[in-house]
């Protein structure tokens, strides 16, 4: 049965936005819905215009037999500043304090809606880039790297700093904790890596950048290399940090524990190399 | 600017396919889009035929003033079958055998389309009930329960094995792993739970129950109550199970270490009340 437009539509745009940055050939739609190339790709305007103007994404066409079409996630930065204030402003709340000046945010980080967007921006910032694999480290990166690979349609891994029977074989590494100074160990399971993997490395939280430096020196041991660093939350660092090509959405400016205070600003996913729609 | 139809049955999909199980009112499209109510009807009308053809899941219509419409994740038990099938054969690869029977699973659990599927149906095997919040453990029940909240649109907490300081006050228990008998403690955030929540208990594995029943338990601390529990493998457990009333996607009938087999077939996902499109 031949599908109509207003199917078509639909169907594709649930198919695209699951499938993100995967090469979708013409052919393929055409017979699925038993529609000539023609229509398909005036379908296509259709939803690259809609994806634009609603700050949704865009769609890369690539000519010729082996070409077709990708959908790569985007936002408007209007939006984004949108979604960064919120976040901000939730942050900042002073119910967050804990002692120490430690800040709880794990509703955010068990927030799917929340999770879903904060992962779509940061793969946004990515998105053009080859990218084979996410890394993070347990437990709280998890869900941050897990949303940003939904976005980048990639695996991500977990490093643990524990090893668990079921992970098979690991490779550790010692590594210094930038803010405390303390020496930790880090592991990952052999078969996790492929060599030669580019990798986006993500965490929800850096302040020295210990952590993420780690993950970087656990890297090299998989012979693989890092395509770029993506953290929720940056704090201010007074020190030299360890790490400094990396995106952060929102930034830690200031802790004020007796004052109740938190000041909250958005990141260098702003004021970088992001390319808004 | 008024918006066309096909511009905003593309928009409506990506907006509705964000926000399932919420009810969006017709007022929310009509000024979104500048269309009349009844433009947008149609709108859901199309959704809503090609949603159930593709697989994708239903709308509910809502009548009168406080109405609207919610999208319901469901699936078509032929290609949830497809999926799981699929599924059985890659946890079958006797590649996966570790030292102690174990399986290595990790690779699944990092795959970001794996995960989108596996929350998905197992999601829509709750969709229509009552549930506020999802709860697993740490580490490895974590995507999977990331993966559900994110199709039921509702948050998730994680129970875990240690303390965080950036967890706030705890709630602790003690509990007997099932297949091995061994005391554990499990903690959950204080803050995490409301009293009176109804809880989806969700987690990667379970043989006996034991870490399935602590949750049980630990739920009974802050006053709320088990909404439904869902698996993404259980395994074949000879003596009584501590849990009863559960879904599973997947279940290890049987691991040869020996002779390098492993049996995995349908979990009773398909054999229970799970209502397909």
């Amino acid at each position: 049965m031949k599908f109509r437009r207003s199917e078509r539509l639909v169907d594709m745009t649930h198919y695209l936005m699951n499938h993100p940055r995967k090469l979708v050939s013409l052919t393929y739609f055409s017979q699925k819905y038993l529609s000539a190339k023609s229509s398909i790709s005036e379908d296509l305007v259709i939803i690259k215009e809609t994806f634009e103007n609603q700050g949704i994404g865009t769609l890369q066409t690539l000519p010729g037999a082996a070409g077709g079409v990708k959908y790569i996630p985007k936002v408007k930065k209007e939006q984004a500043e949108e979604f960064a204030n919120q976040l901000c402003a939730s942050i900042a709340d002073s119910e967050r304090l804990l002692p120490g000046g430690y800040l709880f945010m794990t509703d955010l980080l068990g927030d799917s809606q929340v999770l879903n967007e904060v992962g779509k921006h940061l793969a946004s910032a990515f998105s053009d880039r080859d990218i084979d694999v996410i890394m993070t480290v347990a437990t709280k990166g998890i869900p941050i790297a897990q949303a940003v690979a939904h976005h980048l349609n990639v695996p991500f891994v977990v490093v643990r700093r524990d090893s668990l029977v079921t992970e098979g074989s690991t490779v550790s590494i010692n590594y210094v904790s930038g803010s405390s100074k303390r020496l930790q160990t880090m592991s990952l399971s052999k078969r996790s890596l492929k060599e030669g993997a580019k990798v986006l490395i993500v965490d929800d939280f850096m302040k020295a950048g210990g952590t993420v430096n780690g993950m970087v020196n656990l890297l090299a041991e998989f012979n693989a290399s890092v395509a770029g660093i993506a953290v929720l939350v940056e704090s201010e660092f007074q020190e030299e940090r360890l790490v400094e090509d990396y995106v952060s959405l929102i930034k830690l400016s200031d802790v004020d524990v007796k004052g109740k205070k938190i000041n909250v600003v958005k990141g260098n996913f702003f004021f970088g190399k992001t390319e808004f729609l």
